[in-house]
């Protein structure tokens, strides 16, 4: 009766972990949700405001340009070429509705039934399940903490097969937090321009480096980017908006091309009202930005700092959003140790199934969701479990 | 380089078009959109109120339930429970980000490579590509003019082989604006059923049927219907907000499990700002949906009377927003004749061969976006193509 490509994927994982919410005795003060990553403080006034506005204009009521406003095209655009000391252009931008769906568009636009895509593993859930959905075959490349869960080249390149049509790499990294640097994505980027295959880069979180002012590698400022190089953003963490679902695709303007026929299929445009309220917002909510990149940076050390105290936790990597953990009850599927972390200590976070095969020893905590106060008393909740 | 089942695909049809405003001289009036099937009206003052309120409030900026609102999902229930006599669920509703993708969605839940789904022909656009990038085959029915622009029951039985998953259908029907009487419907589920198979039925434009209190079909007032169809439906019609991209479907609550796992991939979630927005319209908004009903009727009659009038042109089927027109240039390109019209007499339409094979002879008309005073002026338009 049903499509057994669909069959076969897992329920949606954050929805899973949400509904252990209620299992929650709730004796040791509220839950902490460590599980979905989420910004846990509002967005800016300003933002607000200007959604207000553009909900009420006429013209977000109306269709608009598949590819996305041309006015937020051109900002973005403008903000990306400031950002990687580039230039692309709007004709090289096309605005989804978040970026789950710039994933699903470029993978669409590049690999069909047999072709093959290469993940690094541990896999962001939604990648994996978007692949399989498709018909799309997946080769893995294993990151291992010894080398700050980041890929080996050499295990890149030799994962390369006849069928595989992109890597597909998230930096900083979803789920372990890691960030890959400028030389890493720049070797990964040769290696795929000489096998003649894409690069699939998914930058959600790139307004969160650990570092100010640190450019995530120098890619759009090479010669012929657009024959190699897919750009993946999300308006969503930065902005904190999530709710109103906008994302953003770069690439070259013949890839922009193929993206529309999919993304008219799927959606006909991105809705109007975010496009409208963000456009102004890529200049004037830079300091916003960098203050919230300080927040959740602090944040990161001091999840650092509360990992090195637990007996039994280790912490492999951590950065952007997330920290990726080894739990301290081996040979337990990571399933149960989830379930009871938020049963008994009600501290919610993501279990490794959810990342692929081999993650059973692993928890992602997701710390945007959750302040400094909480992080800190992570302790006091965790060695609950040790009883 | 690029997945060839989407290299083959044409640009999207509607771009195409808009494309073509530049080409009219101007010399006879203002350009007459008859391309896009949107409502040329504003949107209900209440509706962009609560628009403009829901945006500015900050639950909107966060993540709903995959599967939507519950509150939208309880109102649309029951506003479908008194339009069909039925007492459909929640549970049995899942909302999207515009037809367009419950449509994918509910294909990709029930097919995959190697499977086909059955759909009528002239096809809407939109639903042939979606197959077209998914690699699921297509098998066709053809209407023809002498049955009303309706497909024939036996031919529906014939087409279905041993791939066949689903039969999809239009009703009222886009691109030809022919209302499937309920008989016709039944019959078409009892094959299903019959069969195994699923009937996927698109109700995008089910506002603007042309009685007043019709009911389309008594599907969901039918023991077990979950186990055979699957309907699809717009709010981007009905309250004028196709900007803001909302869409529904109803089936099983196994079936919108199934698609759970698909909007997470493609979405996460549909925009939240309309789905709060909409929720309390569904109700209060009935008189002015019968208004806007009466009003569309209106120009499809009037579109008859009009047509009737002009020599070599001749109407095939109306109603709900459209127009199927065979038109007096039989040899040419569709392409080329809706291109000519658009430049020498200011009339943007879409040409039949985005409907399919063996349309060449037609054009759509959608009158939605168009008042009874441009439909009255269309004589005088297209007989300048005569000289």
């Amino acid at each position: 009766m049903f499509n057994p490509a669909i069959s076969k994927l897992t329920a949606p994982p954050v929805s899973v972990v949400q509904d252990w919410r209620a299992s929650y005795h709730g004796r040791l003060g509220e839950l902490i949700d460590m599980s979905q990553a989420v910004p846990g403080y509002a967005a800016h006034p300003e933002m607000t405001a200007a959604l207000e506005c553009a909900a009420a204009d006429p013209e977000s009521a109306r269709y608009g340009r598949v590819e996305g406003d041309i006015e937020l095209r051109d900002a973005y655009a403008a903000h990306l070429g400031a950002f990687y000391n580039a230039s692309p252009v709007a004709e090289e931008i096309l605005i989804t509705s978040g970026c789950n769906q710039a994933f699903v568009a470029a993978v669409l636009a590049v690999a069909g039934h047999g072709d093959e895509i290469l993940m690094t593993r541990p896999c962001y859930f939604n990648h994996e399940s978007a692949l399989g959905m498709l018909g799309v075959g997946i080769g893995y490349v294993d990151c291992h903490a010894a080398n700050g869960m980041l890929p080996e080249i050499a295990d890149i390149e030799a994962a390369i097969g006849a069928n595989t049509r992109s890597v597909a790499i998230v930096s900083p990294n979803n789920p372990c937090g890691s960030i890959y640097p400028p030389e890493l994505i720049d070797e990964i980027f040769s290696l795929c321009k000489a096998r003649g295959i894409w690069l699939i880069l998914d930058e959600t979180y790139r307004d969160f480096l650990p570092e100010a002012d640190a450019r995530p590698h120098g890619l759009l400022a090479r010669d012929g980017w657009q024959d190699t190089l897919v750009q993946l953003y999300s308006f969503s963490k930065s902005y904190c908006m999530p709710g109103h679902r906008l994302g953003a695709v770069t690439a070259g303007s013949a890839f922009v091309d193929e993206l529309a026929k999919i993304i008219d299929n799927i959606q006909i445009c991105a809705p109007r009202t975010p496009q409208i309220a963000v456009t102004p917002m890529l200049a004037s909510l830079a300091g916003w930005r960098e203050e919230n990149r300080q927040r959740i940076a602090a944040r990161s050390t001091l999840f650092s700092e509360v990992m090195a105290e637990l007996d039994g936790w280790e912490l492999l990597s951590t950065g952007a959003y997330f920290g990726y953990v080894r739990h301290p009850f081996s040979g337990t599927a990571s399933i149960e140790v989830a379930k009871r972390m938020a049963r008994e200590a009600g501290v919610l976070t993501i279990p490794g199934t959810f990342f692929g095969d081999g993650q059973e020893d692993f928890l992602r905590f997701a710390f945007a969701n959750a302040g400094r106060g909480v992080i800190a008393g992570l302790p006091e909740r965790l060695t609950v479990l040790d009883s």
